[in-house]
């Protein structure tokens, strides 16, 4: 990519000899640098508006539903209460749009390292980000790992972890520091969710992170679905909680409001997204 | 792509306006026109040996197992017998290297329409095909749909429709009257199981696949996975019957074995796999 031009292009993600995903865009509507990363919003045909953080796949108009409601609901109808949900990363909205569909939510702390993604998505991508003025969101745009751990210990019911892969500003939210503190500030009710990779293309990745995870809290639960925009195919999230809320014990009455606004997600889906491929089995058992 | 070159160069789907899939292919190693498609097979570090029918990917290496074990195994697992097995199309031979895993499976013929697809196959991807020596395997290359027409009432307990997207040769594949035949070719306990496409980027024709599929049989069950190389993430089978079988009471002797040699199938899959995505659950209520 170069710049703004009239003229279609190819814009791709390329890694490890694989074009992961490219669309024909009909135009760059933002690419500029912040501290952190390079930030581009792109139009086309295929995918609609998407946004891409240094030339990876974020997140895309006609795909986000997906990833989305996967990474709020699950934990949003297991948890025994989900008053206050604090969320670190998720720029581009699409994740506060989800969690604040439930009217149990009080207050949402959004926690965005990097400012330039919020203010050009709000600017670009109105339709995935379409809750930024529901007056129980609060953002603030400071370091994720720094604010969890400065947190009140029970603070949060929930804490969704909505960063980017295990490379650059988000490595640190892969850590069993993090983790910690992240226990500590949802308390032993609690409920976290992290986005967790490819299965596949990131396997050992993956497989660390459920590991590093099961260190911190007393039951983990891997869950998956399929994003077209990211390697591999299968995308994947993990659940996890030190009390006694299951992902095979959902509140009905949540599930059944949330399958009304989604595109996924569904009651079927909670219940068929925690089946671990072989292949995760294997490697956990291989430990 | 142009002939076999010693230079690395990238091969992609492009379609609609995605570049869906590519990769730098390190050489090609065949590339010939079939009475019926154009075949190529090339070598690549991302994907390792991969087999394009038309430049579209159908098959990989290192991205083979998750497709040939879920379009067999959630058949073998839940039907009564599974002695006699018919493979329609599946040229690579990944398909019926997973029937014949089963050792109750005593004869499987496997129905290929373009013998290029063997011929090549069985040359430059023998990982894939590693069971073309099987005795119990018998290859025809003739038209599948009308071999099925002209099979004997009750004479397979199932049959696999490996088969390429609803275009060119493969488009009788998706019509009632090929599902009547097989419904007939199985007998009243068989189990039928198809490939059944995308469910985002080929939406339409995924319900329409169902719906049609649900006038011939009288338990109709799409299931998913993820496969990296196809558009949208998600690819989907449907499993059908008329008899008493279902996908959510498979046999454990079974399930159990095939979870002995899978990257991707066992027990919890075979559970999670038929939750339908929502999008899917209200195109087939909208009916």
């Amino acid at each position: 990519m170069s710049g703004r031009e009239a003229e279609a292009q190819w814009v791709d993600e390329v890694s490890d000899g694989e074009r992961r995903f490219g669309v024909l865009a009909s135009r760059i509507l933002f690419d500029a640098p912040s501290p952190f990363q390079q930030v581009t919003i792109i139009d086309s045909p295929a995918l609609g508006r998407a946004l891409l953080l240094d030339r990876l796949w974020m997140t895309a108009e006609k795909d986000e539903c997906t990833y989305h409601e996967m990474i709020v609901h699950p934990a949003l109808v297991t948890a025994k209460q989900i008053k206050r949900v604090l969320v670190i990363g998720g720029g581009d909205g699409g994740t506060v749009r989800e969690v604040l569909r439930h009217p149990e939510v009080e207050h949402v702390d959004m926690i965005e390292i990097d400012e330039l993604v919020v203010t050009a998505s709000r600017e670009y991508l109105p339709t995935i980000g379409s809750a930024w003025n529901d007056p129980r969101l609060h953002v603030a745009f400071v370091d994720g790992a720094k604010f969890v751990e400065d947190a009140a210990p029970g603070s949060y019911d929930i804490v969704l972890i909505d960063g980017s892969d295990p490379v650059g500003p988000a490595v640190v939210l892969f850590e069993e520091r993090f983790f910690k503190a992240c226990a500590r500030a949802v308390g032993p009710e609690g409920v976290v969710v992290t986005q967790g990779g490819s299965p596949t293309a990131q396997h050992e990745e993956h497989v660390g992170l459920i590991r590093t995870m099961s260190q911190v809290f007393s039951h983990v639960a891997p869950y998956y679905g399929p994003i077209g925009i990211y390697p591999g195919g299968a995308w994947s999230w993990v659940w996890a909680t030190s009390g006694s809320a299951r992902p095979d014990q959902p509140i009905a009455e949540r599930v059944t409001r949330a399958e009304a606004t989604s595109q996924y997600y569904n009651g079927q889906i909670q219940r068929g997204a925690f089946a671990v491929p072989n292949m995760v089995v294997r490697a956990l058992e291989a430990k």
